[in-house]
């Protein structure tokens, strides 16, 4: 099977220019097939901002109203997913922009209101991945935004971290897939005020120990959780990185 | 060579809520390979005005500053575009959205300033349809809208009309291209104040007749030499009509 490197990107690094563009310059060098699944909630809180949209998170998650929806859809499908598309083709990279509503990639189901109405979110129901890797084949690369829809005309709006392990999943019966979380630290730290700090491997037993003593926060785990699922469908490779360490693989190695 | 019809629908059409969904209704009738290209100006100047943007047009055409740039990318890669994705997949239709910068699809240079500058605006150079034909091939739908690059990392904001000319003139030497223009109005009217007067058939030397008497008012002026030069590349058809005449083929026939 040939290797496939699917890396998301998210926070900070997709949404300053600089740090954009440092990105991808390293993501270009990244050699085989790849995909780049990005975040942009930063972006989508200063346009719902700026629209007199009030943004309201619970427990790192955005509550999407009808007016939110639209905001991300016009922030994560339009404005990041398209200058991150120009930016890959001006590198040489042929690149494609997708959300899960494109060629029926990621269908959803509305979450159900529990405690919480989180309005238009979707959990994943299916990831459907055959143009997709037709077009892997012919060396595109796709670039995902976090968004899919409910298969009758819905969008919803979809944790990008999420999204990064189930394509990953779903393409690990047919390639070899290396999975890269990239955020601004080096990996996941033993220490937050320390940023060489990094647990370069990271198994089941020590995540459990690390969350139980509090070394490891909150903001991580779901990013972890979603690592370790893709690890045991079957994902080469899971890693947690920064930009500059992203095409030389250092970084936090899941393990099981 | 297989059909291939390819529709442009603009202003209000898709900028409602009914009216997109009676157009996608329509769209799924047409049998064979189908392109949608859309507009979405509308919809772009209302989120400009909520932004505090102001909207400046020149003839007609959208004067495209920064600012400017990053709503029509939202509002037409995002919003617009992800909509109607959304909607023809509830249709059971297969549709991907791209932009001009997706797949390297449609490169432009920035329009150079004479006495008007209108900021980021493309004048399309390529159309490279190699993996769009593979799509259509696989019967995967293309939504397309109406922003290009400059291969340099720059997005571009490009007249729809002029688009779809050039994607159909690029796909006649693959498809028998049936190029429809889709607006409100039933075809080119005779008499703008009677809806029934339609042109059924429009040739050059009629077309220059009705100029000079003012019969074609200015705002069909660019469609119609849109349509006219598709033709003239070898597009087998060039129909001016509105959606619910759309799949039965009723308006302003072009015939050089």
């Amino acid at each position: 099977m040939n290797r496939l490197t699917l890396i998301k990107v998210g926070g900070k690094v997709v949404e300053n220019q600089d740090s954009l563009n440092a990105l991808l310059d390293q993501f270009v060098r990244i050699s085989g097939n790849k995909i780049l699944v990005h975040g942009g909630g930063r972006t989508a809180t200063d346009i719902a901002g700026k629209l007199g949209i009030e943004t309201e998170m619970v427990d790192g998650r955005r509550i999407t109203g009808e007016s939110m929806l639209d905001v991300v859809t016009m922030v994560y499908g339009g404005l990041v997913n398209k200058k991150i598309v120009a930016g890959l083709q001006a590198r040489g990279c042929n690149a494609i922009g997708l959300s899960g509503a494109d060629l029926n990639l990621i269908s959803a189901k509305k979450r159900p209101v529990k405690e919480i109405d989180y309005g238009f979110v979707g959990d994943i129901v299916d990831v459907n991945s055959r143009e997709l890797r037709m077009l892997i084949e012919e060396n595109v690369v796709p670039v995902v935004a976090p968004l899919t829809h409910d298969e009758r005309g819905q969008l919803l709006n979809t944790n990008a971290d999420t999204i990064a392990a189930e394509l990953a999943a779903e393409l690990a019966d047919y390639f070899n897939v290396y999975l890269f979380y990239c955020f601004e630290k080096k990996g996941v730290l033993r220490d937050q005020n320390d940023d060489n700090s990094i647990i370069h491997e990271l198994d089941t037993a020590l995540y459990r120990e690390y969350q139980q003593n509090g070394v490891i926060n909150a903001g991580m785990i779901p990013k972890l959780d979603n690592g370790f699922r893709a690890k045991r469908i079957g994902v080469k490779e899971v890693l947690i990185t920064n930009p500059e360490n992203m095409a030389n693989g250092r970084g936090t190695r899941l393990v099981l």
